[in-house]
């Protein structure tokens, strides 16, 4: 898939003024204000989920991205892909989720468009959604060794509540799935960058970091909040939770003096924050356990589909 | 269809600032400047059309979504769901496709994003395209009785080139699919109004034009421009041309003194541009044909399915 994506990247060589084209959200430059610009497919299996359904996780996901880029959202599209013969009432319980999230943020869906395939042509309903912010301060300041890193809840609660759902295995588990928008306004004046852990989940965020920045990092891993719950699923699945995606989480690297005060915000609004480790010199994402340390790579090609 | 998407908009209230939220484009007002955004997802068979491929199309379909608002595009989004083991060759054809169109007419791919679903989940590939334009002028003035309808071209040529592939019928026809950035560049200032007559053919986009403007429409069958192989194909699978989607026309509105100017614009870009028709008092859009007149109506739960 990244194979694939590099190529595509290639190819698409026309750039114009935008920036961080690589990047979660793209930014482009506009009379005193930066936009910010965003778009992601939710193709997710089961549609509903513990703790949401495909609508409000696909609004949350453009707006978290647009968030940790330091934005305020603008506004959404939605653009539904539905199997023919998909149920009315299910469609509406999926708007209505829609609606939920977007009055909460107060952030609209400001355009849509709706496509009718065949039956079996496609599995239920895939939701695309876009997103433009604008922002003050794009987070894009470089990283250096000493910062700290700050995750703002434990990891994987949104992959292994689909995944549990998708098994029929009950763990009592709920997708951590919400909008991080008021974490972001409350910490983003005080942080270099933020991501959000989705797909790959803290691993790829991680080795992200550090191949944009050309830093390694040092993770400790007593310090990362992963739920009994979660890590008792993984275990018996032989997954890894560092691999598991998140939809409400945010991974910040922060300035060294910042960093306890960021942790207090983000603690007010999630008690598991916390500090997990710093960049340090080097290009790799190490992660300190009891007994040593190994490396953790950035996951490839065995991710779990389907999750977000 | 139509009633689906009434009862999603009742559903979804939360509309902030954005204006024209029921248009091809909302619209936002942003400082000194008017941004506008779109969203449209290409969920066409087949893939490889005669005069495009998905790729091009999805392009060509947003930035002419921002263009008839009277928008410069700023850039647009990618977004790919590809069914599991789809050939990596037409993938690249695809994203060329893509690339020539960005190239052409400037207009970057800001952002993407790629999803993979199972096979057999998903027909091949869709592809979701937003984008953002910004406006010094948002063509949303009120039309009235007298005005002037103009088309661009001919029409229902993309949709008759894709169906004929898909029949596998031989009619020599190629897609009319292409930018109308440069066409309402140069009209822009002198019309009211525009609509790129996609889904639902002239017929939705001249009722479109009607509904919202709370006027009738008189049309003159004779001025519209319908190419031989469309009128024959058309008439052998007992098709209405008038129904059938456009990919590279726009069908403007303008004020009566400006009518001739503007087709002499158009002209220049297609000699089969013209005057169909004008805006009347009343609320239908009635065609004249040679034996007498009859209603065009918003075509209803009949649409061909997947040609955009």
């Amino acid at each position: 898939m990244q194979e694939l994506i590099a190529r595509f990247r290639k190819i698409l060589k026309t750039r114009g003024e935008w920036k961080n084209t690589d990047n979660d959200s793209a930014t482009f430059r506009l009379g005193n204000t930066d936009l910010v610009f965003t778009t992601d497919s939710f193709v997710i299996s089961p549609i509903f989920f513990p703790g949401g359904n495909i609508g409000d996780l696909a609004v949350i996901g453009t707006i978290n991205d647009l968030a940790v880029m330091g934005a305020e959202p603008i506004g959404i599209s939605l653009s539904l892909i539905i199997e023919e013969g998909f149920e009315t009432e299910r469609l509406e319980k999926i708007m209505e989720a829609v609606e939920r999230v977007s009055a909460e943020t107060g952030v609209p869906v400001a355009t849509g468009d709706t496509k009718v395939m065949e039956k079996g042509k496609i599995d239920g309903i895939v939701i695309n959604t876009s997103g433009i912010g604008k922002a003050d301060r794009i987070l894009e300041e470089k990283i250096v060794p000493g910062d700290k890193v700050i995750v703002s809840g434990s990891i994987a609660d949104h992959g292994v509540a689909l995944l549990s759902k998708r098994f029929d295995f009950e763990t009592g588990l709920i997708s951590d799935s919400k909008p991080v928008l008021e974490e972001m306004r409350n910490v983003r004046d005080s942080i270099r960058q933020a991501k959000d852990p989705t797909r790959g989940g803290l691993a790829a965020c991680l080795n992200e970091f550090a191949a944009r920045g050309n830093v390694g990092m040092e993770i400790d891993e007593e310090k990362v909040p992963v739920k009994k719950e979660v890590a008792k699923f993984t275990e018996i699945l032989g997954l890894d939770p560092y691999e598991i995606g998140c939809e409400g989480r945010v991974v910040a690297v922060v300035p060294a003096e910042k960093a306890d005060s960021v942790l207090k915000e983000l603690k007010g609004f999630n008690p598991e924050a916390e500090i997990i480790g710093e960049v340090v010199e080097g290009k790799e994402v190490v992660l300190k356990t009891k007994i040593g340390k190994r490396v953790l790579h950035n996951p490839k090609g065995k991710l779990i589909p389907r999750i977000c």
